[in-house]
């Protein structure tokens, strides 16, 4: 399965998610197409691959399609936790994001280096010192963290996460971060999300001559 | 030249420009390669495909390249100009960020459809009504907004935005925008950045075996 199928597989799953939260139970391949920004005929032939087929009388069940895409995607009942190193603007701001939810994303925990920030108990999830990210890791089991700290701090919040076993990171640093292979051989998986870099292509894409 | 290739020359620039505010004069292609986390056989390549030639000794004037690669990525000593839509959490983050001036990016005003947002005065830009788009956009010439409004206002803010003459969107909100055709027969530029999706994309590939 490439990553855009992958991709394409948790869009269809968070769009059924939210078609039986509103009280549907039959969803049709131009529903999910319309949502997801792709053909229908590429929604029925992601489908077929993955051997899931429709009704006699065309579409499919919301809940049966819930529970195939669940199982490919790896989704459990427990809600995965996540989280945030560097509790400045821009983490405090996803600490208060109430999209990750129905996703099934939790925030567990913010760290931060500041006492300010990490005395301060009005934040919607508990933060604490950098030092206490190893133990927080391993009581909430969180496989995953998001890196908002200054440019300066990037490598560092890094290295201690590894150190606490993270195994995923989501870095919104203008650093680039490269994965580095782990004490147990893996590699871990790193997805940088780069702002003012997505804005410089968007820029640049407007100067070019258009092909669509 | 392929978007890899684009984004590649893009992160060279930006680290090009913070080499020189160090007082370099000079880099080698192993240098960029760090930091873009590629080889320098690929640094080099690009740089042969682009016809941009190192010295006698090796390496490269760092005045010489931010040039070339300036002109490819269509920079000016003008700052580009951009707006936000939707000054809640995500979008104040944005409008504090200190990371778009040194490449060359202003977010020039906040919009927002609450009038205890656009009232109220200690934003670090300016924050207006959303009737005041149009007029803002033809004031600064701005081409780019981002927008970071909830799930349900996002389709009525891409159009309002097409409408006030917007040609490229960075896209915060989970509803994935597609590019529509204008009244002048292009198309916008749309780059959808949706965290969550982003997020479980890393829980996905975590739970594959390791292909690296």
């Amino acid at each position: 399965m490439n990553s855009d199928m992958i991709i394409r597989i948790t869009k269809y799953y968070r769009i059924l998610n939210r078609l039986r939260s509103l009280g549907l139970e039959k969803v049709f391949a131009h529903n999910l197409a319309d949502a997801a920004v792709v053909s229908a005929a590429v929604v029925r032939k992601d489908f077929s691959l993955l051997e899931i087929h429709g009704q006699k009388r065309g579409g499919y069940e919301i809940g049966d399609l819930l529970g195939h895409l669940g199982k490919i995607l790896g989704k459990t009942e427990e809600p995965q936790n996540v989280i945030i190193i560097g509790c400045g603007r821009i983490g405090k701001a996803l600490m208060h994001y109430n999209g990750f939810e129905p996703d099934g994303i939790r925030i567990v925990a913010g760290f931060d280096s500041d006492p300010m920030v990490y005395s301060d108990s009005t934040h919607p999830v508990p933060v604490y010192p950098l030092s206490r990210i190893e133990e927080v890791v391993k009581a909430f089991d969180v496989k995953v963290a998001i890196i908002t700290v200054p440019e300066g701090s990037t490598s560092d919040s890094y290295q201690r996460l590894l150190h606490a076993g993270i195994k995923g990171v989501l870095n919104f640093s203008p650093i680039t971060l490269k994965p580095m292979k782990l004490d147990d051989g893996t590699f871990p998986i790193i997805h940088n999300m780069n702002i003012a870099l997505e804005l410089e292509q968007i820029f640049y894409e407007l100067q070019i001559p258009k092909t669509e």
